[in-house]
């Protein structure tokens, strides 16, 4: 996929995966989006570096709040965007997903910010598209959620600085989670040594050792002496599933607790990709407190989101 | 509610409600728009005043029409708009109204107009937000609509000039109307001397006297030499309920005909915040007439809702 | 309709069909066109000719593709575009269709861009505003689809260059295509003297030879020497309808395939207006071969409608 994303000369054409991404280019990017920050604190929140751009929000899954996050940061690059909302579009007429990029493309779109419930969606869509248009992939399955990877990365930094010496639990449903997976392939790219995976046994996939993380079933054990703790969103289908008792049980075994929270290392952060289930994954007294670094993340993320869109079809 | 609404600068910070917003103030946004209305009639219809600045419509009730007006004021006042139609998003995935909030001011979100069926809920939001963030009330439940309470100021005082000799009626379905209580709290502020409500018994609110109107069920007698009336949209959902007998009923006592006009002042205006139900709360002939200022309402409220978000969020 | 479409000044005021519309007037808008195909092609796809103008897309009738390339053709002018899908909005509260163009055209509208399930929408609307607001036909009905039928002039021109000497063959359910009625209009009127119109005898209209054109039922015989090839859309809810058998008997008699192609002229050009059925109406061999020019239809539609979009509003 290294080949698909990185083009010869090095340089980024599509973000598919934080998969096989180099270190270098992922210090890259968040030095870019560092240098982004700013925009979004003045007045006027713009700059024109993608003036005359177009960009296409294609959300063949529905999810608002992923895409205001890309439909902000065009717009601050001061892209044209056009939101597609595929589901009730033309693909109920039966056209193929390559028929429907190939008329974009042919809009002469530059951009495509691509959300899908199939894993391989947008790398699919890369592969097919011409030279001089882009792939962000914006969430497809439980494959990858690259952008919520890299904002998760900046977070760390920013509060962390240095990502060698640090512990790092992701606790929750790991098995349906591409955040996870994108968070696992930066991490250990990044050089943390200590990355804790810790789940119920049933949202626990196999083979993850081999990523370089260590499994954990006992929360408690897992929270030890952490620097960082990111909890995972539990999605409601798997509430009352077969995988899970309750949510209350989830909770009492699962949920990020200020007493299990104690555990952690006391200048541990706490992230959360949203939109949070308090009283399920995390209390709120934990969401809410001096700790979490839940709504910085949202703010580095539109930042991380203009870096890694204009790094693609900026000049 | 007005030290949430008017800052301690004497500025206004929020617009939430017409009660208790001072005479002076609701004068001054009315020059204001009145500064805003030429902008609709030139080829580029736009100012530089809100640049870069950042306009979430969240419309947690669906209202295309309301959505439309405020998107197209921010837009000639060039800001950056975001249309959020929050029933079918995040929210369902069970994210509490205040941390969608929270998520969408970490994105650096400059002002917010919010449109919920629950009363209170744009308070409750100006409550929460810093204090760079600005809220304008689009309608919340059956409390207050604010910006239609002021585009009907603007209407009155562009057509009869001084407030303090009028009798105005306002006819229709009172108990479930915000755009009434709007107008009500504007009308006496103003200082209209003679402020009339009139309706079936079913659909007129107890207490109303302690505003200072007066209560008629008679339509024939509280349009007597009236200057303006202002006629209420039946809601689809009355016409058939336990509250009144039938639309066509309806129409023969409260719809608004060139015979009951006829009992007002010659140069009576009339006027209704939309979209009319032809034949049940207003005549055809009324509605086209010469003394309808129905259209002249949406002019105006296009340069009422530049008024307000500038005087918010610009500078 | 001329009347109405075109001014006494000569000057286009509405585009609501082609029938009618002069050889003279398709060829200025078609040479308009050419001038805004290389817009497209620049990192900065912007003109500034409809600066400040406020475009309306109201869709009456779901169109995602055709909405997004007039959002994208009006932006690419600089125009500001309120997307209006009113299945959705005031329409269901009961306003009447005029009411709802008086309220948009209170709002200071310039040009309405109108889809509609009924024949004559378009049209009702264009005799009802005001002179400065302006309005194009995105689909009404059966009756006309202008800037699709504008567009596949625009392709023959341009593939073609003479359309004097062309044998052009429509093939499809015409009895229900607007497309097929635009661009008879077109090709009769530029001057091709052979029309070729073929489908199922069930889904070919009567009086089409009237219009000037050929009818065939078979389309080995229908596309023998021609120099185009327009192959329509086979609606999903025809296809297991009364009027045809099945999807696969319909492709196996009126489907392009590459053994019936071989019957044009070498040099024969395939057009389709998109969404494509594979399989059912073109085998996939052909929409993907040489011959096909699905894909520069489509960026010459672009092109067209910020033809159509300026030569009505700008300036």
């Amino acid at each position: 996929m290294q080949q698909v994303q990185v083009g010869k000369d090095g340089r980024l054409r599509h973000l598919l995966t934080l998969e096989g991404l180099s270190r270098d280019m992922i210090h890259k990017i968040l030095d870019n989006a560092s240098s982004f920050l700013n925009v979004s604190d003045r007045q006027i929140k713009k700059v024109p570096l993608l003036r005359g751009r177009s960009v296409f929000n294609l959300f063949f899954e529905d999810s608002t709040r992923t895409r205001t996050t890309f439909e902000i940061a065009a717009t601050r690059l001061s892209a044209d965007v056009v939101n597609l909302n595929i589901s009730t579009s033309s693909t109920r007429k039966g056209e193929s997903l390559l028929d429907t990029i190939d008329n974009l493309q042919a809009m002469a779109a530059d951009l495509f910010v691509v959300r899908h419930s199939q894993s391989g969606t947008a790398h699919l869509i890369a592969q097919h598209v011409g030279e001089h248009v882009h792939v962000v992939n914006a969430g497809d399955g439980r494959h990858a959620h690259p952008t919520q990877g890299l904002l998760d990365m900046y977070t760390i930094r920013h509060f962390k600085k240095d990502f060698t010496q640090l512990s790092v639990a992701i606790v929750g449903d790991i098995t349906h989670s591409r955040v996870a997976r994108s968070d696992i392939h930066a991490l250990t790219t990044l050089g943390v040594p200590d990355v804790r995976v810790v789940g119920p046994l049933t949202l626990l996939p196999g083979g993850l050792e081999q990523l370089g993380v260590t499994l954990y079933t006992d929360m408690r054990a897992a929270l030890k002496d952490v620097d960082v703790v990111i909890m995972l969103r539990l999605q409601n289908e798997r509430m009352n599933g077969a995988l899970l008792p309750s949510a209350q049980e989830y909770f009492r075994a699962w949920g990020l607790t200020r007493e299990k929270l104690a555990l952690a290392k006391p200048d541990a952060i706490v992230m959360h990709p949203g939109p949070m289930n308090r009283g399920v994954e995390i209390e709120s007294a934990v969401a809410d407190g001096p700790q979490a670094v839940i709504l910085q993340q949202v703010t580095f993320g539109i930042a991380v989101r203009m870096a890694v869109m204009s790094m693609l079809a900026a000049g």
